[in-house]
């Protein structure tokens, strides 16, 4: 697999609708791994905007109904054109709004890929959820990321990343679990926000997809875990920059040896 | 006093109806000082992310006529649950939209904490001001400090602090003024929303909020010396990612021994 | 000439109204140089901050139908008061949006500067163009850079700059060609946001506005030199901040030491 070959030689365009927290790191993240990112998010351009792109970003972290309407046209255009679209519903579970807003969208686009936290993928799944904010309840903890994540894909259709301590990622069928990343990246905001714009250069210039989220996914722990061993022991500034640092040195074979990917059938 | 070990263990979470200008350092300096940040402002779920938040920090850096209402709203679900809420009015006497702005807000809203430079705040307690933009101006340096944040402070029920060479925080009462900081910290933007921020968190999970208030301004001035030692000679770029570094490793000893904290009558 | 001299002692007051994604860099750019900047969008308060501003940038990164408003208001009033007005069209020629958007800006509004990548100043030239997402297209480059930036002058009396591999900046007689940067500032997000923002501080302070912005340009690409010798090599996060830094540091004398600035009939 040399799926970032694949990105930095391809440059995929990827379309974000993004919060407006962590735009700049997904911007950047995406240029590091090679993608080049475009955001736009008014209901009179999205669609063009879709339309000349290889994948599609939605992240409902600061969602309003603005850019909601804006969400699904440009899902919507995707689905049309056969481009990938990406989910991460960033802290679904935590007020009804992002909770409807998820249900609309999974509704009415076709997701390629949805990329969450336990508690938000646990909220998708159906299952009961005490998400507090943007983070992964405790008291979700017990749900097994392995079952969640097989429900998403089935349900959906789409491959489905929890992302934690472990990551597991799965098509229904296949199930990989990552292994890579240190709890410090919890520390900084956006590494989630981040890693759902690498999965969309990822799937946008690679033709397994399976394969494309599993080595993005990996890629951005180990990128948390040169941070640490570099710059992060200064602080969270530092392991930040790091960690854009690390994405734009990443290439295939550093995901190889650095790799912690198991898979299960 | 140990604000710091009782951010640091309770983790508060803290709603920001904060500008996009500077929301990704708010973002990250609540979570290096030990908070949980979410950032929502759709008047759809502002109540909803409230109710579950240790604090709420309304900052009208990039106000716009939705997001005044969202903040209303907010305030007053924060009031209604015995939430501290916390304003920071940028530019208050920049524009009539900003200062209507204010105004409405400290109406309808019971603030626990006003923090804004000398300009912001002498608006606040409604002295002719000639704010320049979102710095504090020179027309307005001679206004005392101590009397203009007793006078906030007294109307408006609340701890104010005012931010400048010398820091100056009262609930009316008591005054502390504090020396930390460096004037470099002038150049990188966004250090007083980081600020506000912070103290959304120590008010969150501190009882004495006068204490809590006092120890979140000294960590952000001992933020910038740190930084500046170590990596802010460099430029203000690297002053910046170092002082989110620095607040990531401040703790109350920090605090204690850097603190140049001066209580008066 | 003593253009950054002039920034930094006249620290003039720069409105911009522009994108979401960079909009952190573009303050902190605006601070490095010498600027003070103010971020406002909301219709009601733009023409009261604009008033008080010695520049106004216009950025349509992240256009929707609210802020193009307060754009048209903002050029408005600062034609009415004399005050310079700066154009980046970000992804012109990539939606209908972007194109009806930069051909209402240039007819409603003067513009005293038009910044933008090849792809863009064509499109504003008139050319056909195939920009691809926000930065400028292979298709275009056989588009000469001073025929364009010549046509762009004379159509709006302005000076017109092209940011690329060699940056053009012309008012229509003066030609200037700028050798200055590193390909691997196309590797983050924003590198033309800031110019523009820095562009306008340097406008906003100095009389000759061609060899301010000439000053401002090589200012960008010297920056990208600097942060790539000292800490670029890290990755592109590093490179990214060391930009901030070098412009905290640059001064007249670094752009006419460093500046590789050729001028032509």
């Amino acid at each position: 697999m040399k799926c970032n070959e694949s990105v930095r030689s391809q440059v995929p365009l990827v379309h974000c609708i993004t919060n407006y927290v962590t735009v700049n790191d997904v911007a950047n993240a995406l240029l590091a791994c090679g993608g080049s990112p475009i955001m736009a998010d008014d209901i009179g351009e999205v669609a063009d905007i879709t339309s000349i792109s290889n994948a599609l970003v939605l992240n409902i972290g600061t969602l309003n109904a603005r850019t909601v309407a804006s969400m699904v046209k440009a899902g919507q255009t995707a689905n049309e054109k056969g481009i990938p679209v990406v989910l991460d519903p960033v802290g679904a579970g935590a007020s009804a709004l992002r909770n409807e807003t998820t249900r609309e969208l999974v509704e009415k686009v076709r997701f390629a890929i949805i990329r969450g936290n336990l508690s938000e993928m646990s909220f998708i799944a159906g299952l009961e959820v005490s998400t507090r904010g943007v983070d992964s309840s405790e008291a979700d903890s017990g749900n097994d990321p392995v079952a969640v994540a097989k429900a998403v894909a089935s349900a959906h259709g789409c491959i489905a990343a929890i992302t934690g301590a472990e990551d597991v990622v799965t098509d229904g069928q296949r199930v990989a679990k990552i292994q890579n990343g240190v709890p410090q990246m919890g520390k900084i905001t956006g590494t989630g926000c981040m890693l759902s714009g690498v999965v969309g250069a990822y799937v946008g210039a690679c033709q397994d997809r399976f394969q494309a989220v599993v080595a993005a996914v990996a890629s951005m722990g180990i990128a948390g875990e040169m941070s640490l061993d570099k710059e992060g022991h200064k602080g969270t500034g530092s392991l930040h920059i790091g960690i854009i640092d690390a994405l734009s040195q990443i290439d295939d074979d550093t995901i190889e040896k650095r790799g912690k990917i198991q898979y299960e059938a």
